[in-house]
């Protein structure tokens, strides 16, 4: 009981998703708990999380830990085994750099799957092309992986990019991911999505193009206007 | 030369104090170079910071790392003395999470100084004072510090906090750190600047007010609009 390790999610989340594939890898049991969102959250998760009320949370021994990429570095220094940050200061300041990097494109992202305006729609998809750009000359250069040979806390954080892209692509036909522009990066996410741990626990495809055609439609609800 | 620390800043900067403390608090000698922004970049800060061009920078034994607080997880990972974060994994967590919630507290923070439209200061005042009550009901409690007795990276992160403000309210003459609303916050900010490492390493408050001006008057340049 005093060690047991609970995690609230949501299906297609890309964070649920960071946590999962974290845990998996350390071989951490839990139980999954998955969340009715967005208008039906659970009494703990608002008690787990009432400073932003959202997933995922996890519980280690009755105590809750929030944000995702909070509760990887949590996973990292509580399980040691197969590491997903380098040793070195250094080489662990820039994985840092990275994962706090992926921020910079969430509310951009979100432009391109909730907005119902043409034009902030292509400067969303414009932005986030850019900055891929940036990850792909940067942090990936020529390696396999972030991590190098094997995937760490940087492959994780973007794990849901090609996953998610592929599949708005479908959706909303705007491309992000393409392998003319972002060959290296391009052939990372297929790259990463072969991982095993990573392959036997993805979001379903259909499931997920169906989800995204939903937050598609409850954005323009949110934007009567436009 | 291969342990050389030196430090790209701005002196009025909350971010590079940051950084300043967390050397000072650690005994590390380093090398201060002062940019002279916002339009006269050095070409080394160009060279070592290409993603977002920004101060500060720490460049030690010639590689650099950008980002304050992805700077004082490497000092505390590369001078371990006087530590910075507590050593249980749970503890540390909820400091990272206190941390990172900062950051939400930046746009609301720059509508306030930089913005010319009286609602949208309003606006920017409010959130931040919502988002200080979270901060003193949910972090800081009834310790001296969010560390407790003595100061931690929590404490660094938020240092400024009431410097600036005070300072803010005094150009702007808009309340944020308000003594009687947020008692025991308004009490941490006189208690951290009295804490001699911090009270030496302060910009001068005359200048920093001749400077929250400066900031106020470009901001109403950026946008001829309003």
């Amino acid at each position: 009981m005093a060690d047991e390790v609970k995690l609230h999610g949501f299906w297609p989340s890309p964070f649920s998703h960071r946590v999962i594939w974290a845990l998996k890898i350390k071989g951490v049991d839990y139980d999954y708990i998955e969340e009715d969102l967005p208008h039906n959250k659970s009494e703990l998760l608002l008690k787990y999380n009432p400073v932003y009320k959202k997933i995922p949370v996890l519980v280690h021994g009755g105590k809750p830990i929030a944000e995702s990429l909070i509760i990887l570095e949590y996973i990292e220094d509580t399980w040691p085994q197969n590491p997903l940050l380098p040793t070195d200061p250094y080489e662990k300041a820039l994985a840092r750099f990275w994962i706090k990097f992926a921020e910079t494109m969430v509310t951009s992202f979100r432009a391109i799957i909730r907005s119902t305006d043409e034009e902030e729609r292509e400067k969303g998809a414009k932005e986030v092309v850019e900055r891929l750009k940036t990850l792909e000359e940067k942090a990936l250069g020529d390696k396999k992986f972030f991590g190098g040979d094997a995937i760490n806390m940087v492959d994780i954080t973007y794990g849901l990019v090609g996953y998610w892209f592929k599949n708005v692509e479908i959706v909303m036909g705007v491309k992000l991911l393409d392998s003319n522009t972002l060959p290296r990066l391009y052939e990372w996410a297929e790259n990463f999505m072969k991982v095993p741990v990573i392959q036997e626990n993805l979001p379903d495809r259909d499931k997920l193009v169906a989800y995204i055609r939903i937050v598609r439609e409850r954005g323009s609800q949110q934007n009567p206007s436009n």
